[in-house]
């Protein structure tokens, strides 16, 4: 399980659609930071991108990534992990992103869906979690 | 001016409120992300901490940063903006987080001001930015 308290909780969930602030390492170690969906299989941090973007290859040159969960209609209520990626697959890609669809927009399908781009899942081992 | 376009320069102006979600980099090149106040200036995006925490500890020392400024009422208005930390001072500093509270808080004073912590400001000069 995520270790975070009790009171944060709702922001893993899918009913809450909390987003996550992702950054990931530049290769000149600068930063980089995006909104992102994301959910959870209680283990890891699952999120979802397209092979070739900036943080596709952030992700797969540098795995060390940290991400803040905020509830947008309190500003003050967050989770913020540092983690490291721990798997990039294809596999079951489509499905998720799907998933993540489902989750923010209630679509059945990702709407947004680009043949010509291959999504990608990235599994997020939450190594150091702050939440207060 | 900072460049975005006029459809998101409301989420730069004190009225809208928004957040900004703060990447720093560690002294091992891993990233950390914080939610954090904001203002600018016009040309630099203005933020304060305190002396010794994490993110002042990582500006201090690696001065790129990455901001994301996102809208909470709409998550996918949002601008990512990546940048470097021109100035660090303590000067004015306990103004400019008053500010921040007028802006964020309507308060006329920090209502968290902890007189065992030496407040500070950085001037983040903008570098490169995406707004859509």
């Amino acid at each position: 399980m995520i270790q975070v308290p009790e009171k944060l909780q709702d922001l893993l969930t899918d009913e809450k659609k909390a987003y996550a602030y992702l950054a990931t390492a530049m290769s000149d170690g600068s930063p980089q930071v995006t909104p992102i969906w994301f959910n959870t299989d209680g283990e890891y941090i699952l999120i979802n991108s397209a092979e070739g973007r900036v943080k596709d290859r952030n992700m797969r040159a540098r795995a060390t990534v940290a991400l803040c969960i905020a509830d947008s209609a309190d500003p003050y209520r967050y989770i913020q992990i540092r983690g490291k990626v721990v798997e990039i697959t294809a596999e079951g890609a489509d499905a998720h992103i799907d998933a993540l669809a489902f989750k923010y927009l209630g679509a059945e399908k990702y709407p947004m869906r680009n043949p010509a781009e291959k999504r990608v899942t990235y599994k997020i081992l939450p190594i150091k979690i702050n939440a207060l």
